[in-house]
Parts: C-alpha cells; structure tokens; sequence
C-alpha cells in the first residue's frame, strides 16, 4: 500500500474528522495544509525554516517541473527529496490546473494537453501517461492525475465533457501507474472529482471514480470563477460523495475562511498559495485581519504585525520594521511575512485539528468565522483577493 | 572609553596582527570582515542567520538609513539594535562615499553635502554635524567621520582639497560627538585617512589624524578608480604610518585576494558587498576559484558549489539545485548562495587569525593567493568585477 488513512476522532456537530496519513516520508496529521512549493521550493524558504513552522508535507506541480528542471535530472539525482533537501511527504499536483490557466498556445485533446513551454519555446505533450511518467521521476509521495478543469461558470455540456474525460483520464493514469511499477508503485495516486457546480455531475463524478482503487479522492474545478458560497455549498455536497476512508483533498482553495467551513465539510487536506503569495507581496493574515504592511499607519508601529501570534516573525521585529523592508525592496521583509503567513496557517489548523479532538470543532469555527468576519467587515481597505487569481 | 582594542598576536614575517575589539555590543576577534547591512538588513538574511555564519559585527550605512526609515524613527525605536534585531556590534559608515557616488543632483561645500532624496525627491543636508546626529540616533557601536572622497585617478591639487576638508571635517565629527553627548558617549569615532594614490598625500593625512583622539582609523578613498596593485602599495603604505594601538579599516575594499593582501599590512577591519552582492547575481566564491552558478555545466551538477566548503548550503544543496532556483528567479537560490559566500568569507578570516596566530600568516597568503592567482587564470570566464562598483 502506498499510502495509508485512519481516522481517529470525530467532531460532534459536524463531519470534521482527525485523521492520519502515512506514507514511506511520514505521517501527516489531518486535516492538514500543504505549503506550496511550486518549483520543489516554498518560495524564499529554506526546508529547514519549513520543518521549523511545523508543516509535513508540501506541494510542488509536474507543469512547472517537467519544464524545469525537467523528468530526467529528477531520475539523475533520485527525486524531489533530495533535490531540495525535503524529508518530508511531497504532493505533486498532475499539471491539469495549469494547462487550463494557460490561455495561450495550448490544444487538448482525448490524447492529452501540447502546449508551448516558457522555457525553451518547444512544444511539449502532458497527457494523464505522461504525467504520471513525470510525477514517478519526481518521485512523489501522492500523484495526482491529470484532470481537465474548466471555469465554473461553463454550460452544462462543456462542464460535463470536462468531466467525462477527467474520468477517463484517472482510468488511463491509474493503468500509467500500474504498468510504470509492475504493480508495485510506493507513490499514492489520487483521482480528481470534476463536475463544476452542478450537483448532478459532482454525484455522477464521484460515483464513477470512487468505483476506482485510487488512494484518496481530490475536489477539482473549484475556485475557477466561482463565488465563495457556490464553493462551500459545492464541497459540503461533494465531499458527503466520497469514500470515509480516503483522504478527502480540496485542491487549491484557502482563505481561512475556506479552510475552516472545508474542514466542517470533512475536507482532510488542503493546499493555497495565498499565505506565500500574499506574503511575497506585503499582506499579512493577523488575528485581527489581514494587514498590508505598506500602508502608512505601519511607518512607525513600534509593535509585532500580530501581538497574538507566536511565530518568529512576530515574536522579534516590528511592524515599522517590516514596513521599512517592503519600502527598499529588502527581500528579508517577503520572507519574515512568508513565515508569519505560514505559520498563521499551520496554527489554524493545529487549533482545528485540536477542535475536533475535543468534539466541538463545530462551535471553534463559528467562533473565529463570526470573528474573521468582523475584521474583514471593520476593514475595508483590503479586498478578498479572488482565489483563483492566485493559484500557481 | 567607548571602545577598546588589544593585540595579542603578530606574525613573524608580515605585519598582520591579531587583535580583540571590545565594544557595548560584545567582542570581535581581528582581523575581521562585517557583512554589510547597508540597509538595517544583510540582504535576504535573518539576522539569526547572520550569527549563525560567525559574523561578529555588520555594517549600516548612514546615507540610505538617513533617508529610509529616518533618525526620528531610530530615536522612536531606541536605535538599529532594536530595530534590526541585532544584538552585537553595528559599524555605520558616514555616507561620504554614498555622496561621491552620487553623481547628480549634489552640491558639496564646506559646509556638507547637499543631494536629492531618492525616497522623497527632497533635498537634504548631510554634514559632519548631521551625519554625527544620526549615527548617533541610529546608536552604532563605531561611528564613521563624514569624508570627502575622491576618484583616485584625481590630480594632486583635487586630491589634496578633499584631503584637507576631510581633516577639517574629521574635528567637526569629534566636536559633534562630544557635544552631543556631553562627552559621555559610549558610541566610539573612527577617522578616515584620504590621499588618493599619493603617499606623500597619505602620510600627511595619517599625521594629522592621528594627533586627535579618535577610537580607530580607516583608509578611505581605495576601490575608486584605483588599480589593484595602487590599492595594494598604498595599503602597506599607510597601514604602516597608523597607531598601533588603534584598529585599522580597510574601508569597501573586499575580494578574498585584497583581504588576504591587507592583512599582511596590518589591516584589522574590512566590509565589502561582494559576497552577498554576487551572492544575488548568482556567483559563489569556492576554493577553487568563482563559479557562475547559471552556467551550462551546473544543471545536471549533482554536486556541491564547493566540496571543501562546510558551510549549510553545500552540506546539502547541489549545484544542479541551485542552478534550477536561479533559473527560475526562486529567492532561496540568492539566499543560498549568499550564506555560502558570507560563510566563505568568514572561513577565510578564521584561517587567517589562526595563521596569526600561529606566526606564519605571510606563508598562508602566499600559499593561499598562489591557488587563487592560479584558479582565476585558469578560469578566464568569469572576470574580477572592478571592486568600485559594488559599493552599496
């Protein structure tokens, strides 16, 4: 088995669940958040300072990867892990986001996605065979296959061939897998329930791949032109579809917000690059909302960006500080807000996760709902950034 | 006394010395390097970073800092060691050779320099009263005068004018802490000798200078137009003329060969950009010479920078890893690369003081500047970077 899932703790008022996953690089407690590595780094951030938040497992993504640095240095070297010095789990999502987001110069087909390389110019192929290919040189703990994703807000016949042929990509992904490893793969593979918004697909969708021995099931085609109240009522419904013994995945949505109704959803895994995104631009998440450290109230704040926050960042510099280094372009001060977003998440979840354990999690998400929306509500300089303006 | 210095070691055939600097923030073994913070931050390093390489002290820079976050914000703050969360010794350079530099939109007269904020487009003063003021503000362990510098390649007659308005400026310095203070201060003075290229120049600066009280001495003026055998005569001859009892600066003057040049003239202190400012355009120095770390060759490299090196980078990263984040703009390579020179610096000190102390540091240099003569020639593909550029 390449991968395995135990629940172990139930929420009472809700279908939240402390679960474990293990894999050969170690155990994840869930529900967890996956820091995105993108390019088989966390950006700006050494492993050692992502040990140190606490995370165990992170994302990196086969489009970005097989272009650079390509599947063969990955065979050469022996994987991701000790490419970039990361013990821990590694998730690599299939590229199927990407080729979606890509506007330009891309044709899919039942074969697969061509699509002009930013890299060198030359046109490549990422079909379900060649992803699979790719993610077994990564040498990932979880693959995910490759799914055609497509806006929310297509018509019903576009959503569902999107869907129709996601599943018969997991199909064609799982056999990649099987005939790759003569059976024998230690790299988990997850399918990718599609369906848009429509409830009638998302049940058809779920009901045609949990028929599949996949090792946990991913929520797709979300936060691609969706409102946040369609997502949440989207993934409360879907997540209901799948297997209880499978880690549940909420691919690439997550404001705080979106993790914490997920979490009521039973969603065990999430991934979002907002806490580095929004980090590498100056916005950080607070107890009190969220903080763009440019704005001039912070020239002088002798005090930390979050009096209520424990991490490294918070427990040593200023606000004035780390206004002073956005002001010169310093890149200690992306990197000080990197870690402090980070480790805004990873206490979130550790406050979920502990939540549940003592049956009331239903209640602890209330609570810091009702709260984040006062903040957000008290402060109107700062927009939702739009979640999938930030995907990577 | 605002800073105290001993000598507790000599060579046998140079005049390279071993010495302790002793100031409110703690000790520093001599001869030493500070990495250079221009901007209250070692460029991309933490300052936990910083001490775990060994440094001892850094530099901040007057000029930016007067600009960006300003005195009164160092006033709110209680100084740069609050601010910056460095807890050991802060060196400030005055901000002549940021004036200097500044080739438009400054007027210097006797009174000071008068130039164009880059932050504000508003002009500014900065005289020897002034620049006393806010080293002072900012709370540096050694303050530097204000200084005229000049292009070495100047004629005698210009030459001799910065020289003597140096002097003059150098007493206003003095005058400035003591008055300030009360003659109380705890922040020590370094003079700064000028005279280009000239030693009859020199040894009239150096005589002057050295009948006043200040905490240390410094060669300014060198890396400015200068050849590198000019800087290297003119080095062993000034550092000759300087008390023996007071610290002696080498100021912006940096590569591994010049450092290991100065010593043997008796040099205590050195700062340079180099190691973090190549660090960033993806250069590391190695034991066998620099490497361009986004060459052909690394990619497929599964090997470190420098298999010599014990520094935290090449304990773990390739060089086809650190090719790949420089290819993809990832801030962890500069980050990466930055710890390896800086560390690489900090080896080629503690080697020295060792040699020092051992009394056979002229036979080290000669040794080490062999291999590097050596290394450089036969690797035509990378050329010295002219030192004068990469002052910060």
């Amino acid at each position: 088995m390449a991968l395995s899932f135990t629940t172990h703790a139930f929420d009472r008022e809700s279908q939240a669940r402390r679960g474990t996953i293990t894999t050969r690089h170690g155990t994840i407690e869930t529900p967890v958040f996956m820091p995105v590595g993108t390019r088989a780094t966390v950006t700006g951030l050494d492993p050692i300072d992502v040990t140190a938040l606490g995370a165990k497992i992170i994302l990196a993504n086969t489009y970005h990867l097989m272009l650079r640095p390509g599947p063969e240095l990955f065979r050469r070297v022996g994987g991701i892990h000790n490419f970039m010095r990361w013990s821990g789990p590694v998730l690599t999502d299939s590229g199927g986001y990407q080729i979606f987001s890509l506007s330009e110069d891309r044709t899919i087909s039942e074969k697969g996605a061509r699509f002009r390389s930013y890299v060198d110019q030359r046109m490549h192929l990422l079909s379900p065979e060649s992803s699979i290919e790719i993610q077994t040189a990564i040498g990932s703990d979880i693959m995910m296959v490759l799914d055609e994703c497509v806006d929310s807000r297509s018509d019903e016949a576009t959503t569902r061939a999107a869907m129709e042929r996601t599943h018969r990509w997991a199909l064609r992904s799982l056999a990649a897998r099987t005939q790759l490893t003569s059976g024998s793969t230690q790299q988990a593979l997850f399918a990718i329930v599609q369906g848009g918004v429509l409830p009638a697909l998302r049940t058809e969708s779920a009901a045609f791949l949990t028929q599949h021995p996949f090792d946990g099931f991913a929520l797709g085609g979300l936060a691609v032109g969706d409102t946040r109240s369609q997502r949440e009522d989207i993934t409360h419904f879907a997540a209901e579809l799948l297997p209880r013994d499978r880690p549940r995945y909420l691919m690439g949505v997550g404001t705080p917000p979106d993790l914490l109704y997920a979490m009521l959803a039973g969603i065990d895994m999430f991934d979002c690059v907002l806490p580095t995104h929004l980090g590498w631009q100056g916005t950080g998440f607070t107890s009190t909302g969220r903080v763009r450290i440019t704005r001039g109230p912070n020239v002088t704040a002798d005090i930390p960006l979050d009096a209520a926050c424990a991490c490294s960042t918070c427990a040593r510099f200023s606000r004035a500080y780390l206004h002073h280094l956005f002001k010169c372009s310093e890149p200690l001060g992306p990197r000080l807000l990197s870690i402090h977003n980070l480790h805004h998440y990873q206490a979130l979840m550790a406050e979920a996760r502990a939540a549940i354990e003592a049956g009331n999690y239903a209640q602890y998400a209330r609570q810091k709902l009702d709260a984040i929306d006062r903040h957000e509500h008290s402060d109107k300089r700062l927009g939702r950034e739009p979640a999938s303006d930030v995907k990577s």
